[in-house]
Formats: C-alpha cells, structure tokens, sequence
C-alpha cells in the first residue's frame, strides 16, 4: 500500500498516472497526493469525488516556495506519521521558440520550472519519503529531439544530471532517484500529432516506476510499449537504458 | 590573422588563453578582446601595455545585457568592418556546496552565470562571427566529477546541450559549435590540488580550438596531455571526444 505524490496532475500525464493508481487496489495503492496549481480541473475533481480519501488534492506551484511549504506541512499532517513512497516530479513547460535557438528568451524561466522546482520539491519532501517504504524519485524527463524546443532540451539534460546527483549522493541510504522518458504523448505539451494516446505513455511510465530497483538508482529509462521496440530513433519505446 | 573574444580574461584559463595568443606571430594571431568584468587585473594590463592594439581590454560582465550591449558595439567598431573569427566562452564559476546537493541554494544563479550568459553572448557576438573567416564558437565546460560542486555539474551539461542546439541550427551556414573540457587545472577556481598548470590546460584547449573543423561541428571535446593518455577516469587527457 504505497502513497505516491505527483505534481502537475491538472491535466496530460500527471491527471493520467492520478488516474491509473486510483483504478488499482487499495492493497497496493493508498493515499495518493495530487498536486496542481489550481483546484480547477474538472477531470481530476471528479477522480477525487470517486475515491474520497484515497486520491487527495494538494494546491502547489512548483516555482513557488510559500505554497511548497504549506503543501509539505498539509502532506506530512495528512500522512498521520506515515512516510511518503513514491514521488513523481511531472510538471514541466515545454515551450516554442519558433525563431530557433537564437531568439530563445526564456531559458530561466523554463529552467526554473524544469529543474530548480524539481529539487526544491525533492529536498522539501525529502524526510518524508526517507520514512517511506521504497524511497522512489522519479523526474520525468525526455529525449524529444524537436530543433524549435531548444529551453526545454537543455533544462532536461540539467535535470538528469540533477537526477544523478541525488542518486549519487542519496543511494547509500536507500533511495532510487531515476528518470524516465514517457515517450511523445498526445497531451497540451506533446500535441495531437504525438505517437501515443497519454494513457499509454502514463502507464508505461508506472511500469517504470514498479519495476526499477535500487540496482537502477541513478538511471534513464525509455518507456516500453510494444510494437514500438524496432522503430527507429526517439520514437523507439523499448524499455532500455537511454544515455544522459 | 583570426581575430579572437576571450571572456573571463582576468585570471585562471582566460588570462592563460590571452597570453598565450599574444606569443603568437601577428602574421597568425590578429586582434584580441580579452574581456572582464572589470579592469583591474594587473596580468592582463600587463599583456596588453607589451602587445598595445594587438590584445585589447573589453568590459563585459556576462550577466548583464547592457554592458554586453556596449561590449558588442565596442567591438564592432574597433574590428573595422572586419569579423570575429573566433569566441571563447570562457567566464564560468563552480562553487561549493560542502552539505551536498540538498543544501545547494544557487542553482539559478549559477545556470544564469555558466549557461544563460553563454547564450546571450553568443547571439549578440553571431552577425560578427558571421562576418568572419572561421566561424568557431568554442564553450568551455567540464566533466569534473566532485560530488560537491552539483550546480556546476548540471549548468555545464545544460551548457552542452546548448552548444548542440546552436550547433544543429547553425552547422549549414559554416559555424563550428564546439564544448571542451579544458582539465582540472590550478586556477582560483580548480584549486591548487588539480592535476596540471593552467598553461598546460590553456595550450591543450588552444589546440583544440585550432585544430577542429566543420566535421567537429556540435561535439565534446577533452584536452589532450602528452603523458595523461592512460590515466583512469576524468584525469585522463587523451584528446577524445566525450559523451554529451
Ligand atoms: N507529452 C509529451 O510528449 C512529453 C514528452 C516528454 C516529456 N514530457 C514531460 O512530461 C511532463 C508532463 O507533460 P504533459 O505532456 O503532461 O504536459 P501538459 O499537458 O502541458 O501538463 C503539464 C502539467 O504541468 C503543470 N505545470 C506547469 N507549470 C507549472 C507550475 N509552475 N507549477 C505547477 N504545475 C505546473 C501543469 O499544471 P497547471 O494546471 O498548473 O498549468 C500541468 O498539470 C513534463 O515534465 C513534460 O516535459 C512530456
Ligand atoms: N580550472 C579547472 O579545473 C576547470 C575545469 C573544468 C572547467 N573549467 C571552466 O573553465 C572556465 C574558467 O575557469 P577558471 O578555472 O579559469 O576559473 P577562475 O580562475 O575562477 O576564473 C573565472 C573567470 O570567469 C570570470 N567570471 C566569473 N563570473 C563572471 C561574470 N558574471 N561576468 C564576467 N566574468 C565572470 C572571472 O572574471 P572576474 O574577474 O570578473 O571575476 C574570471 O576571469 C570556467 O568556465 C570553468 O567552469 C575550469
């Protein structure tokens, strides 16, 4: 019975794990904390309304430390001194430069909702999740090969080597800090022309998050999804390793 | 005759850089704009009383447009209608973070200073490399693996990804786009503890500037150090390309 905590779970993946895990047993799955910065999803109200106490709304922008403080405070009291298992650090922006590299204007900005949130949420629910039982990060991350998203191809190289300092760092204690690629989904960020319904890539991406071990501390996965193992280049989603 | 920017001449690998290009025959060497935030090195001043027009101050503090805005239309102007052939973004820091990456508080500060500036700079500094004979943009990065430098870490894999992006998009048009990692050299910054003089570091990476061409275009290089070929791990200075 593992408790999970997902940021960005108003819409695409993060609503599509949310989702997932509120459709497996409660035996395997307990208290899930949904994060978004506004209560205004329709989508994930109504997965709340199904599963009253289960899956459970935490109000948190990932750039803001006031409401990453109350949002801590909120999760530890609503643990009742139960750590936290699994993190998964989904929000991101993926914005268009259209002029390519040279007129990008924003590299801070995105920079600082792609990885200095990732680690302030990371260290903030750090105690937490090191009572936890299986002490899981997962950074959702990419390998998307796009030439006009240039801010977003540079803060996710950042962030996996934010990912593997953590694991360096914090693996002797038992943590598994991974990231994962979910593979180009059909969501606001991904659009219509993306290879893959979201559901498909969420859970693929939960597989990862199950499976990985602490023999995987420190790695980048591919999600795997079969059909899908022998296409060519990043659309090939088979499960490997992928380089940093 | 290829005409250079140098920036973080005031010391460590920049100054070495400007030195060492100042021992160069005019008939090789042109102008040099050794640039920093202020002018108060006294090994600079020095190199630039013995080479008078030849090596030339430029005030430039990387983080701040306006003084990048004069520096450029500085620069312009004392070139003649001429082009740059050659910028080295040099001006980097890697501070310490001795609680480990949990405790690491500078993350944006730092990626502002090692990655956003290198942007901003590049651009600003792209109509005159355009205007020039050799067209090479060469970063310095590193791939030094202290577990308690973590910002530097993940702003130089950010800046790598960088250097790629820039190199994709601006490889057809005959721009050289290159990362080196220069070695861990006595500077302020690597310590007296690192592995070899900042001259030996400063020459390895001039090689390197010298003798990549088009092919090289959006790799990662290390130095190469007669005698460090063997070495294990990041201590070893063979010349090859390194992973991203
Ligand atoms: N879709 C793909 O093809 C693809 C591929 C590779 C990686 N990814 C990664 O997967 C993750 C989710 O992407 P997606 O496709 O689901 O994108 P999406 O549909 O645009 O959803 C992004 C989510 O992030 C949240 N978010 C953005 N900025 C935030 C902030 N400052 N504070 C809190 N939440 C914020 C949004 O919440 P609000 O409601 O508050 O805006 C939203 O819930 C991202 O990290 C993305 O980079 C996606
Ligand atoms: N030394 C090594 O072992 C090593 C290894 C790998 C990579 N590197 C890289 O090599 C580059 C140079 O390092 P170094 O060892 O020569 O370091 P250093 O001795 O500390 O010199 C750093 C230079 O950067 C300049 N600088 C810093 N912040 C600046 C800013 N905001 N605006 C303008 N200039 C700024 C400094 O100029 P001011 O006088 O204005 O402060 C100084 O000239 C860095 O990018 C570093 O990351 C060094």
């Amino acid at each position: 019975m593992a408790t999970y905590l997902i940021t960005g779970a108003s819409r695409g993946i993060g609503l599509s794990l949310v989702a997932l895990l509120a459709s497996f047993p409660s035996s395997q799955v307990g208290k899930v904390f949904a994060t978004a910065r506004q209560d205004n999803s329709p989508k994930l109200r109504e997965i709340i309304k199904q599963h009253p106490g289960r899956i459970q709304f935490v109000k948190l922008d990932v750039t803001d430390n006031e409401t990453l403080k109350q949002a801590t405070a909120q999760v530890e009291r609503d643990l009742h001194g139960k750590g936290l298992d699994i993190l998964i650090n989904n929000a991101g922006v993926m914005p268009w430069t259209p002029g390519g590299v040279t007129s990008m204007d924003d590299l801070g900005e995105v920079f600082n909702v792609n990885v200095t949130s990732v680690h302030n949420i990371t260290r903030a629910f750090l105690p937490l999740l090191r009572k936890g039982k299986t002490k899981k990060i997962v950074n959702i991350s990419g390998n998307y090969m796009h030439l006009l998203t240039p801010a977003y191809k540079i803060t996710k190289a950042a962030l996996n080597m934010l990912t593997m300092q953590y694991a360096l760092e914090h693996g002797k204690d038992g943590f598994i800090f991974i990231a994962v690629s979910p593979g180009w989904l059909k969501t606001e960020l991904g659009g219509e022309a993306a290879d893959l319904p979201v559901e498909v890539g969420a859970r693929a991406t939960l597989n990862i998050v199950h499976n990985k071990t602490e023999k995987d501390n420190g790695k980048f996965f591919n999600i795997h999804v079969e059909g899908w193992e022998q296409k060519e280049g990043p659309n090939q989603y088979n499960g490997a390793e992928l380089p940093w």
